[in-house]
């Protein structure tokens, strides 16, 4: 078994010297002549002006944490833990300070490489749109095998050190700490500059999107990095771990349904991880395109690379599950897993791409105004719940079938195994959004924009796949990590028909509710602060209209990353004090039927938020694409709604109960043994 | 034990003497000169036009059921349902059929009086402030007497006849399929009217709201009648029923834990529902008001009923527990369910008046445009679940702690005891409404319809409490019939940690998404064909616009009618045909799982869409009273946009939800015996 262990921590180390490799590739690039590097200085400043004052206040926030690990679970000091009891060395106190640093890192050196690549980006779209596509799909490699890298590598350091599953949960929450400022901070941020540059320049300025008379824009593009790139690593870093910590604690459950033992079943996770980058790496290599390649072709050609990593995924599993002669249900797990998670993602395609009907039937209902494309938006939101829903239910049971809950915790392991490579897609995105700002604001030759946005446009697609893939991962996440936490707190039967548990799960079925009501009011608040100050800045600067005078981006960007910081507070004590008090106050049955509430609600609600404001956002560029009227119509002011109500959805609120679903899981998982008794 | 049949039937008939003494009042009113009288009749037409051809369909499904009732259930062909195996007398069909009679009749009587109420209020309207509210007051006190008297009379009998509650759950079926129909097709007609004859009236011709030109005005008050009266009505119904249903069918269980025995605990919801009919009708009396009457003195000239008849319910109950010896924890249990119906009720006004902040905080965020006033709403109505959430936790936990899950069920019943003035407060609203129409229609002296006005906006105010306890009731009597299914399959652990029980959840708590998708898709769709017709009348018909020629009221009353027919016959087979197919595939373990998914996703949803639809209307009311630029502002045209979004959310999906999870869990209770083993 220690073999496995090796191999994973191998196969982490490849994955790092990729990134490093990806890195050096992509710096080695042209940035461009004076304006754009100014331009990509702006960038860069801005999103590290914000990442180190949100990793200031995440230090606090994490010490506190550790402290608090520390004392009531490694030393015990209420007596409650029972088997930890007492312990010399505060392992769960470390394993969290390790996630949350891991986390931080990946975070760091993948927005470090996005606010780099995008100047370089936009250069390499003035030659052509391989090299560009390069480019921008290297740097979301990096990012996609600097989280699995990081991410495998502290796990199985973890494991090694401290062996217990229950301790290295801790670094499961660490990682989700840092997830939840990342996710719920970062969008926030995002939207908050977005909305307010639109509200300012598009509307009552009448000035196109990036231009960079706009003192937001800036603000816009840092919000592409920080919330985009870095948020969605860490939101999906925090599912990679706690899919495989969830595995490895259900790994005494898989050895009573399989006939493979238990110490087996504990490093076969970590067996798939490792192939999983393996496959990742090479499906990278895959990904490239033509001149003139239309969007079908480009689109192609990371789904060559994507689906390029699963088959191998799928061979090495078999190969692995044969040479180590272990049960052959376990191949058909992973199976499971891989097959949904891209069932998921293509749903998610389906319903918000206007290559199909729905999104198009959408755009036709701008005709009569906002009011029916925001209904009928929402109206396709909470339809589209229906195959994501019950393709999870079928995975769920076809997992449960082959290996019991252990399956459940596999599959979500096999969805993330080439999670290298599907990031890489996602991170991708951003960045070529960034490089068609910079090129619009350099004021560069038209054919380059025409690249960046067939580039960006392919990135709004695997956007979109990518968010269902998130959801997805996590909703499975989720539930194993609540299985495991069935396991830690010895509780087998939550019954709905027990008033605690009841109680439990209505409350559970609210917290998405009232998260996603915080986090788009924090928008709403945050954006209006952003309209203000554009305004003042038009209304004070003489010649900033004309062109004569120089925004005050830098301003810009305080006031989004400000306003970000205020508002995650909130919504971030929530998602950690609720289930505690739950737990604490209801009992360990209540807090159980308070994770179930809140993964049904939070599942579904993300799913329609993520779906309505996809489908709202392209309806609006299938008119903008001169379709029904094209810019400028009725119709079109009337999507420009759509996709405005849409920005918070699914940039913000949905992927924030992505983290909520799998913190209160986590912390039940971590606090859980206090509750007993 | 049948002392107290009898005085329920004898408080059943006095609701019914009550409600004829009441009609005639009304009807001996004035009913106008000739003008108001062709309007009258329009609407009375097209309501009975709607109503009859509502249940001619609905009299198709009703044959269908009984019979399968008759053969599955009764006669039991399958050898499934035991206990009742081969019974000689159809129980449950004769059961459901007469509560579908019974429904069906309550809508009828409510909606007859409704129709000429409205010609009657404005008339008086002509008078003076009371006068008018006598009249529509009146007439939805008829409503609510009839509802009442006519389902405790049937529920009664059918307890005299059949003895056995998992019998008599066949009546709670039978008004629920009617409700159902009911509920979603009038909340179609209704909307579908409504913003097809904004979206062309207000919007493209610029003419007034219930301006005679608009050929869809008729067609709009009679969607008030269809959706607001019946609809209301047979939702309520329902509730009524299922929760002494459920509370009759948990006596065995309140028995054990309280020191009364289970014949007379059988009984006292029976008691309970008798008090409530004499407080109402005390109550109806103390409604009135003087001349010159602001909205405040209005809404608390409503409120003394209300509160005297909780009041007199409360003393009775007291008197009632000491008379019979019964247990005094029976008294605390009626007053956890009247009480939390008031604050429910409450929350909801405090959310969406604008006499307070979060309303008018709305409002002023129309100030940046349709889009964030969408957003906010949306948050706002997110974030007033919390307050209903937890009342109905709190409720849950305090009536379980006094009389188990007994209690639970009598605390609905609790809640719902004073439904005949609830009821009759909640269909005044309409009628207020459709005089303020026939008013402006027929050219009144302005003072009339500022009285009507002032009518119709208390009537906003109530119907938003209302929606609240009706959903409030609803979740109530759904947890309460889920328990009393618990007992009639004879499983009392649903864990979660089953595989079943968790997929049955989550199919649970996908429904309320789809239901709320396919009714608003459904509003979408009718409202888009009366936009049609509403356009091509004006097109057509020469010298409408002018006023020189009449508009074809009836082909637009028509076009709403087939709109709702064909829309709700497939939302309400999903939501038969789900839990059957769930209970006899998974098992009845899963379907107690999609029960308590639906409940929770669902009761939230609706809460959510109501507050939201209602917070929404009344920012533009507030915007239309003059503030923040008034009618005909930027402001003014981004509420209007709202309003919209919120017209099907609070009068089609958001109530339709209630009938959801209540059919969902009668289906379950009649249908549970069928899928033991």
């Amino acid at each position: 078994m220690e073999t496995i262990q090796i191999i994973s921590i191998v196969a982490a180390v490849v994955a790092l010297i990729f990134a490093a490799f990806l890195a050096s590739t992509v710096l080695k690039k042209d940035a461009g002549n004076e304006q754009i590097r100014f331009i990509g200085q702006a960038i860069q400043e801005g999103a590290t002006a914000f990442l180190s004052r949100e990793y200031r206040l995440l230090a606090i926030f994490v010490v506190v944490m550790t402290v608090i690990l520390a004392v009531f679970i490694d030393f015990d000091i209420l007596g409650k833990v029972g088997s930890g009891a007492g312990a010399s060395v505060p392992g769960t106190a470390i394993a969290y300070l390790v996630g949350a640093l891991g986390s931080g890192l990946a975070g760091f050196i993948g927005m470090s490489i996005a606010v780099r690549a995008n100047t370089r980006t936009t250069v390499q779209a003035m030659q052509g749109l391989n090299p560009a596509l390069r480019v921008a799909f290297n740097s979301g490699a990096v990012m996609g095998a600097s989280v699995v890298g990081i991410a495998l590598l502290g796990v199985t350091l973890m494991f090694i050190a401290f062996g217990d599953a229950s301790i290295v949960a801790g670094f499961g929450f660490g990682a989700s700490s840092i997830a939840l400022f990342a996710r719920v901070g970062g969008g926030i941020y995002t939207k908050a500059a977005d909305v307010g540059a639109d509200l300012v320049g598009k509307v009552e300025q009448g000035i196109p999107e990036d231009d960079p008379r706009n003192p937001a824009t800036i603000a816009d593009n840092v919000g592409d990095n920080v919330g985009d790139v870095a948020g969605m690593g860490a939101d999906l870093f925090e599912s990679y771990v706690g899919s495989i910590i969830a595995t490895v604690a259900l790994a005494a459950v898989g050895a009573g349904a399989l006939s493979s033992g238990r110490e087996e079943l504990a490093v076969f996770p970590l067996l798939i991880a490792s192939l999983g980058i393996a496959a990742s790496i090479i499906g990278t290599f895959l990904v490239r395109t033509g001149e003139g390649a239309d969007m079908g072709r480009l689109l192609w050609s990371l789904r060559t690379g994507i689906f390029s990593a699963g088959v191998l995924v799928l061979a090495g599993t078999v190969g692995a599950v044969l040479a180590l002669g272990l049960d052959f249900n376990l191949f058909w797990v992973v199976a499971v897993g891989l097959v949904a998670g891209q069932i998921i993602g293509t749903a998610s395609e389906y319903y918000t791409s206007y290559e199909y009907r729905h999104t198009k039937k959408l755009a036709e209902q701008a005709a009569t105004g906002p009011a029916t494309i925001i209904i009928g938006g929402l109206g396709l939101g909470m339809m589209s719940t229906v195959i994501p829903g019950v393709v999870v239910v079928v995975a769920m049971w076809g997992a449960f079938q082959l290996a019991d809950l252990y399956g459940v915790a596999l599959a979500a392991v096999g969805m993330l195994s080439t999670l290298g490579i599907t990031l890489a897609t996602d991170a991708y995105g951003p960045v070529a959004d960034n490089a068609g700002g910079i090129a619009e604001q350099a004021g560069l030759a038209p054919e380059v924009r025409e690249r960046t946005d067939a580039l960006d446009s392919l990135g709004n697609t695997t956007a979109a796949t990518g968010k269902g893939f998130a959801i997805g991962s996590a909703v499975l996440t989720a539930l194993a990590l609540m299985a495991a936490y069935s396991g830690v707190v010895g509780v087998q039967v939550f019954n709905i028909m027990d008033l605690h548990v009841m109680i439990g799960l209505i409350i559970g079925a609210i917290m998405p509710f009232v998260f996603s009501a915080l986090t788009m009011q924090a928008v709403g608040r945050a954006a209006y602060a952003m309209v203000q100050e554009v305004r003042r800045q038009f209304r004070e600067i003489e010649g900033l209209l004309e062109g004569t005078a120089t925004a005050d981006y830098a301003r810009a960007v305080d006031i989004s990353t400000r306003g970000a910081m205020k508002e995650m507070v909130l919504p971030g004590l929530i998602a950690i004090v609720v289930p505690i008090v739950v737990g604490a106050i209801l009992g360990p049955e209540a807090l159980g039927g308070l994770l179930i509430g809140s993964i049904a609600t939070g599942f579904l609600f993300a799913i329609m938020m993520a779906n309505a404001g996809g489908a709202w956002d392209n309806a609006k560029k299938y008119i903008e694409a001169g379709h029904l009227g094209g810019k400028g119509s009725d119709e079109h002011a009337a999507a420009v709604v759509g996709d405005t109500v849409g920005d918070p959805f699914k940039d913000t609120s949905g992927p924030a109960l992505n983290i909520l679903l799998k913190l209160m899981s986590i912390v039940a998982l971590v606090f859980g043994p206090l509750f007993i008794g």
